[in-house]
């Protein structure tokens, strides 16, 4: 059994790794941390553990952490660079479901989260976990990078193009659509249900920090150095994510050849489900589960449409943690993974 | 012209009275206060009022307040009742949608509130502004306690039962659900999206501030001391109040005798609409409008259900306080109120 | 391998059952059977299931299903009727999760569902489902009728008082409230998202279907006649069903004496949690789960106010279903039942 | 007083339009037809309207209609077109919230409708009623085309660059967002809530009407012929459209002159509001308003995003019509139209 930990239980990303890891058949959740909430018992918290969670919150004690084999960070960026280095020193693996290990550039990290790094040394070392392309590395990592929510949809809609050089460069467009739990589980008037229900509105349109961590991932998928306009929207639901991607063709191709090329790409791969051409997936129906779905438009000649989904929670958190914790220890890929979405 | 202010305007309760306000054909809004916003824009923090407001927030100003026709509190208990002596006594009308007059017995509201009243000098002149029942005195007052939002729907339910001594009177049952907006516009983690939508919860059922408010107004009604058990539910919606009232007939009383009853007592009404019997309200058939629909039930002798739906933050607050205002000033009782609700 | 199949596996029940039972350990789902979508894939329908289930739907076939261990009937009522007599025959075992075995009395069914019963031979040794309560007697049976949503919430909530005779017989009220799920997933104008979100209205107030199921059981359960005031509310969600219960003690009991009555009679049932005294249950706490939350509370001496809280189509249908058939089948009573619930 | 009709009175831009004609001072309200619902009371459908409205529906009668000033079809494609000929020779004026005259070719409109045109010798005198840029000849006209609602939000976000071929003819995406009202009170199984909330999906990415009405309108606009990627996608709210738009400038502009751009096309516009650069409206600040806001962005020099939202059932509908009918009848073209957007 893999000994884990979870450092910042109290959040979204917290109680959906536990809603999978509880149940892991090869997993042992040993301690859970939480300065606020150390004490109290973590099923009085989230109520829907009663009877599946005994744990209590504990505060950090980087003692016990140290004996584990994998600590999942779920915590805010800026908490992962301070514990990391000790405890890769200690051989335990480490996933940090936040940022701040995602950017392979301390710089830009600084720029975009107005922090200096404070763990530039281990910063190198750092795999990003997205496993549809950095399968092999993530196996033989110490600290996985989780991907951003947003970047999962959009990384995995995009890249099958980029990777093989498809695209006009200076055309792509990622206009998303996100859940209110993507903004966390914060105490904050702007997420409030009277003012998110029945609404909907863009942010950060000007520049938001999971735009310079997609185009870092797809400039390495392509070789080459992309950017990208990327615009967030505000959705008045609790999860999921809708990327509507937009490109151009470099050349001509057909229907036939655009759908061949994803469902080839993606023939294998266990967490990402290629549909029929010209279909229209919709965030319910990956609602809980591990699972991204793709459908490839092509409205006129040349003009692309890939609709990516997946739960932002799941695919976009704490699935995806799983998966790359499921390779770090050499278990079969999904095991854990098989919730079926939740519809309706 | 009247010249009206409003003490704490960046709630939800300050932006309808603004809504109501602002194109009321009779009424002059000078000022809007709150200390957090001093400086700002109106309509930069609500932008629905863009090109209807010019007015910025300032702090609270005695001196400007005092030269005013009637205030408006749109504050937290506890504000309202340090203001009120001084303003009273320059001659400043007040409605408080606040709860600071609600309770008349000063010790019931320090034992509900958490604190000792202190204005208990004015408390006694303190005019309950529930206008179906209160008219009169109303006309006459200088302080105005506005209801509290589920009081209003709740006694005008019951009222005209209870007022003939129709009820046996340990029967009586307030099972209301309230829109989250209810609970104000506050940086609560319990109230964000993903904490609020698609799920129901009941809360302060073993005890809850407008308990007492209803049972000492359906006590005066009635003319007898009157217990009630008061259960709110939060509902995953933006606005609206749905009570459901329960109670046993002291005697006979065919179906038509009921309609009848209701359709007499509210039959000169502008603001309560007795729908045909056994109907069903829907809270969205009142969104925006200062109204409140009744539909009255007998599902078995004896047994009386009352359907009372209200928008909260109009006849439930806003809407209800211009009401009182229109009264005070002898203006239409329906003046700048006429709004039809948003359906869908 | 269980053999099974579902009857009517395009509504939400139906796709609820085969969330649960395709990943079910001792279960092979072998027919599906839809008479309006036969030779559709059954993951076209609900795209939930892709990679789940490589069934299609079939036109219900009597020589496939008479072959069967279990059948699994998600229809309207009436339906489940016309098939049932043979089928027992033929040795298979049924769980209607409609509603033509659920009234006992023949008269009553066709007073309530406005048509003749078609099969009161078998009638009689159908079995209500709700293992709390018939776990005996399921056990043994050929025929379950698998409870209502309401009614599941409802006699969980109120029985443990029911059975000791501690409440006032005719001050029984059932205030419920219910995701619009409850209604079947049919082409209704009045289910469309803009007519039921951000609204709340009661219906049904003067009778509904579940007013008789719901007052049988619990006459059966305290061995007197009872009567129930019901009145359910559409809610704007989509799962859930929370249900307000209010009773009178028919002598005094403490708080501490309330709460260990339902404390012991739940004990050791593996899908009832009954939570600290004076509790508020969400529905969202268990989406997904085959849970019934309860909560019981005493505002005022005497009076009794129990929450009840259920996903109407886990606990109130497709899990309960499944946990009727592991007790026909001599499986554990949780088998594939052991899901979190989703949350957020 | 204008002495106005609507025929096709069920639907939700029906409804509003009686939530805007029935306060409007200059307008007689004297028929609303359905044929499904006549000689029911308005008010019994819509019990928003109740106290408001004493009229009933009527089957649709030609020789009232014809002794009307003015006709609102508020009816699905292929109704108008019937009626219009013969009501222009009476001299009634007429607007269609339908689709049947707003693309000027009748090819076009049977390529995409499904149907030839019935009427295309009035269709060449239909004015496109968008007064914003087509004000003039509105108010000559006397068969105004009301446009659709993605329109109204697309063509006012992306005119003011267009008209003065600032944009690059090829970059042209409207990346739009709607809520469940835009799909019509219909009784459709994917319209129900439990399919529609909680979840975002696209729709029509291969092709929608409303893109060649936009083409239309943006190319007459801009004297060139001009395609657009149109990709609408179903929100789950009610109300409400969210048009994000992107181009890319055809030589480098300020942030400055971008805003002043669009400040000073819509300075004089009382239903155009341009909020200061960088801006992200929310579409609840238009709810029940005939607003529209618009946003400018430029994330990268060169690349531009337009945010642009609106009401769909007033500014892009019902609100629109009624401004085109002030202009029809030379009125203040506000009339009736200074509703304060709802919100909460």
């Amino acid at each position: 059994m893999i000994r884990a930990g979870i450092v910042g239980g109290t959040g979204y990303t917290g109680v959906e790794l536990l809603r999978l890891l509880l149940p892991h058949p090869e997993v042992e959740l040993v301690a859970i941390t939480s300065r606020a909430e150390a004490g109290q018992r973590v099923d009085e918290h989230f109520p829907n553990l009663r009877g599946h969670c005994n744990l209590s919150y504990t505060a950090p004690d980087p003692a016990i952490l140290g004996t584990l084999d994998v600590v999942f960070f779920a915590t805010p960026h800026g908490v992962a660079m301070d514990s990391a280095p000790k405890l890769l020193a200690e051989g335990v693996r480490i996933i940090d479901l936040g940022a701040d290990f995602r950017l392979p550039d301390a710089e830009v990290f600084a720029q975009w989260y107005g922090m200096a790094h404070r763990a530039p040394e281990v910063l190198g070392e750092a795999c990003y976990g997205l496993p549809e392309y950095y399968r092999t590395k993530i196996s033989e990592a110490r600290l996985i990078a989780n991907p951003g929510c947003y970047p999962t949809a959009v990384i995995l809609g995009l890249a099958p193009l980029l990777a093989e050089g498809l695209l006009q460069e200076d055309t792509l467009i990622a206009d998303c659509k996100s859940g209110v739990s993507g903004a966390g589980r914060s105490a904050k008037v702007g997420l409030i249900l009277p003012e998110t229900a029945d609404s909907v509105s863009a942010y950060g349109v000007g520049g938001h920090r999971h735009r310079p961590e997609i185009e870092a991932v797809l400039s390495d998928i392509s070789g080459t150095p992309l950017e990208l306009q990327f615009t967030p929207h505000l959705m008045p639901m609790i999860r999921g994510i809708h990327a509507t991607l937009y490109g151009r063709l470099a050349q001509p191709m057909s229907d036939a050849a655009l759908q061949d090329l994803f469902a080839t790409r993606y023939a294998s791969e266990p967490f990402v489900d290629v549909l029929p051409f010209g279909s229209h997936p919709a965030t319910r129906s990956v609602r809980g589960a591990n699972m991204c779905l793709i459908a490839v438009h092509q409205p006129r000649p040349g003009q692309v449409v890939v609709l990516s989904v997946i739960d932002n929670l799941v695919k976009g958190a704490a699935g995806q943690a799983i998966q790359n914790m499921n390779r770090l220890f050499s278990l079969a890929e999904d095991a854990g993974l098989m919730q079926i979405a939740l519809l309706p």
